[in-house]
C-alpha cells in the first residue's frame, strides 16, 4: 500500500447555491476558485495541479482559465452527483502519494429545468446508456422513484413514517436559513411538507433537492506546507471510494445504503475513529429519506431507528449527531457537480469554528458522505 | 517527490474504430474491456481501479457493468480529444505510487455528425462555456481553422508545402490500409488528398481525420506482478502532462507544440532517453499538418524540417521514425475519447512485434502524444 502523507485542506470557495441564468458558469466557478484562494492567502500559481467535476455543463479549462493559465495539469471528472468529492479526493491522492504538494479540486454546475431528466447525458434510456435497462423500463431509473422505493421498504420493515422524513426536511430548512449560501433560506413545517405535491409516494415536493446552480473549490497541500497558508488547516483524516456490486441503477434502492456502510467502515479504519467521534456529519440527501437510511448505514444508529433518531431531533445542529448543518441538498441546494465539496466546506468551516450561527459546539471530527449514480465517496476530517 | 513504482501494460483491446450506428456504446466498450482482459489472461474480478476517458457519449458505470461489477472505483474522465491518454495516466498514477496493484484505463466514444461541433458539448461558443471567446467569435476556435493556421505560420516561416502535409495523409492511409481495425483500409493518393474538398487553406479533406466511433482499453498493473499474467509486459517508462499557459483556443495554433516540447523533455528525462532512442511514434494528428509541426516539438528534427522528414518517407515504417503506424487519428479514425488509448494499444503491439504486416523491425521504445483542447500527455513505453 502507498505511504500517504499528510494532507490538509488550507482554503475552501463557494459561489452561492440557488438559480442565475445570468452568471456564466465560467464566472461562478471563478469566484468558488478566488474564494478559496483568498481564503488560504495563496497564490493561483501555487496550485500545482487541478480536478474539477461537474456533471453536464462548464469545462475545467475555461473555469481555471478565467483565474490563471500557468500549464498545470487539469482534469475533467464526472461521477455524477459525487463529481466534486471525486475530483477532491483525486485530489487528496495526488498530494498524499507524493506526486504533487498543492493541488486544488473543483465543483461547478448549471442545471437546466428537471431534475436531472432534460440534462443532455440523462436520457429517458438512463445515465449516459444507448440501451434500455430493465430498471428504465419499469420507471425505477428516476432518482425520485427509487428513494422513494427504499423508503416504503424502510416503513415497511422497520415503522418509520412519511412524518419522520418530512421532519428531515423541517430540520435542513432551518439550518439553510442559517445559511446566507443556501438556495432555500425560509423555514418550513411539517405540515407544508407533508401537505407539499407528492413526486413519488412518499417524497412530496418539499423533501427533493431542487435544481441548482453554483460552484465550489477546496485547496489540498501537505500538512507540512499548510502552516504557511493558513492558520487553520483541517487534516484529511480518512477516505473509502467505490462503486456497488450491483445494477447501476440498484445503488438508489438497497445499495446505496450497503455500499455506504461499506465504505464508512473503511474511512472509519483509516481515520482511526468510528462514529461516535463524529462531531459534525453531512449526508447525500437528493431526498429527505436518505437521512434516515444512512444514518443508519453509517452506524450512527441501530437498523430501523433512523426515523426515531430524526424525529427526537438528535441530528439537529444542538443533537447528538448534527447532520446536515448547511441545510442539505434540500435546502441548500445540489448544484451537481458542485456537492460534493460544498458538502466538504462545511465541514471544513465547522471544525474551524467559522460556521456562524449554525455552529456546532465544539466540533473537532467531521465527516461526508456524497454518492452518486453508482459511485460513492466517503471523507473524514479532523481539526 | 513520489517513489513511484515500474508499471507495465499488460492487456489491451480495441474495438474496431468506424461508424456503427447499430452497436450501443455500451457494448463497444464491453467488447475493448473483453479483449484486454483476454490478452493479459486476467479475470475481471482482478482489476482494482477504473478509469474510463470518454467526450460526450456513454459512462463509464454503465460501459464497465457490462463486464461486471465487483464495487471498485470506477472514475469518467473528460479531457477532450485527450480523455483516455488521461484515464491511462490516472491508472498508472494509482497502481505507480502504490494505491493499487492493478488498474484500467478505457477510452470510448461514439460520435455525432461533424467534427465536434454537433455534440452536446461543443457549442458555437466554445468547449464548455457560456461566454464568448475572442477565438469564438473570430471563427478561429474550431480545430479546421486552428490546425490551418498554425500550418499556415509554418508555411511562411519555413517554407513547408502543402504537397508535404498531404504526403502525411497518403503515409496515414498507407499504414491505415495494413491496420485491420482502422476506419479506412484504402491507400490513397497526393492527387486525391490535394484534390479533395478544401476544408480550411492548407486543410483537405483528406487531411482530417473523420467522425467515428470506436472503444479502447489497457491495464495496468505492477511489473512484479506483470509476469503473472502475460510473457509480453511493457514497461510505462515516462510520462508528462499539462496544459498550456495560454488560452484555452492558443493551443491549437501556436501553442500545442510549444507545450508537446516541454513536455516531451519531460518524459524523456522520466524514462531515461531521447528522441533518438524512439523507435516506433504516435503523433495526435486530427490534421495533417501535425505531424510535421510535432515531429519537430518533440525534438526528432530540427525546426522547420518537418515538411521534410516527412516528404523524404522518415516517418514511413520503414523510415527513421515511424509514425502513426496504424494510421494515425486520419486513417485509423478518431472517436475522440477513445484515441489516447489507440495510440498506446498500436505502440504496445509494436513493442511486442505483433504488429503483423505494419510491424516495425525489432521496436524498443515507443511513444505517444494526445492532445485535446488545451491538455495534453506524452507516454514513453519500454519493451
Amino acid at each position: 500500500m502507498a505511504v500517504m502523507r499528510e494532507c490538509a485542506v488550507v482554503g475552501v470557495g463557494l459561489h452561492k447555491f440557488g438559480r442565475f441564468p445570468e452568471i456564466p458558469i465560467d464566472e461562478m466557478g471563478r469566484d468558488a476558485l478566488l474564494a478559496a484562494l483568498d481564503d488560504a492567502g495563496m497564490e493561483f500559481r501555487d496550485i500545482e495541479i487541478a480536478y474539477c467535476g461537474h456533471f453536464a455543463s462548464g469545462n475545467a479549462y475555461t473555469v481555471i482559465g478565467r483565474v490563471g493559465l500557468t500549464g498545470i495539469p487539469i482534469m475533467n471528472v464526472e461521477n455524477a452527483c459525487a463529481s466534486s468529492s471525486t475530483a477532491f479526493r483525486q485530489a487528496y491522492w495526488a498530494v498524499a502519494t507524493g506526486l504533487y504538494d498543492v493541488a486544488l479540486a473543483m465543483g461547478f454546475e448549471k442545471m437546466r429545468r428537471g431534475v436531472g431528466g432534460r440534462m443532455p447525458q440523462l436520457g429517458p434510456r438512463g445515465y449516459g446508456s444507448e440501451g434500455v435497462s430493465y430498471e428504465a423500463l419499469m420507471g425505477t431509473g428516476a432518482p425520485p422513484a427509487a428513494y422513494a422505493m427504499a423508503a416504503r421498504k424502510h416503513m415497511k420493515e422497520y415503522g418509520s413514517t412519511i412524518e419522520q422524513f418530512a421532519q428531515v426536511s423541517v430540520k435542513d430548512h432551518r439550518n439553510g436559513a442559517l445559511n446566507p449560501n443556501a438556495q432555500y433560506q425560509q423555514t418550513t413545517t411539517l405540515e407544508e411538507v407533508l401537505n407539499s405535491r407528492m413526486i413519488c409516494d412518499p417524497v412530496t415536493l418539499y423533501m427533493c433537492a431542487p435544481t441548482s446552480d453554483g460552484a465550489s473549490a477546496a485547496i489540498i497541500c501537505t500538512k507540512k506546507k499548510a502552516r504557511q497558508y493558513t492558520g487553520k488547516p483541517i487534516t484529511v483524516a480518512g477516505w473509502a471510494t467505490g462503486t456497488p456490486a450491483y445494477s447501476p441503477m440498484g445503488d438508489w434502492g438497497d445499495l446505496a445504503p450497503n455500499l455506504s456502510e461499506k465504505l464508512s467502515r473503511q474511512a472509519y479504519e483509516r481515520a482511526g475513529v468510528g462514529p461516535e467521534d463524529i462531531d459534525v456529519l453531512q449526508i447525500h440527501d437528493p431526498f429527505s429519506p436518505a437521512e434516515v437510511l444512512i444514518l443508519e448505514s453509517l452506524g450512527f444508529c441501530p437498523k430501523g431507528e433512523g426515523g426515531r433518531w430524526v424525529w427526537e431531533g438528535k441530528t439537529e445542529i444542538t443533537g447528538e449527531i448534527p447532520t446536515n448543518t448547511d441545510g442539505g441538498l434540500v435546502a441548500r441546494g445540489h448544484p451537481m457537480g458542485a456537492t460534493g465539496i460544498a458538502q466538504i466546506i462545511e465541514v471544513v468551516r465547522q471544525l474551524r469554528g467559522e460556521a456562524g450561527p449554525r455552529q456546532v459546539t465544539d466540533a473537532k471530527v467531521g465527516m461526508c458522505h456524497n454518492v452518486g449514480a453508482g459511485f460513492c465517496n466517503i471523507h473524514i476530517f479532523k481539526r
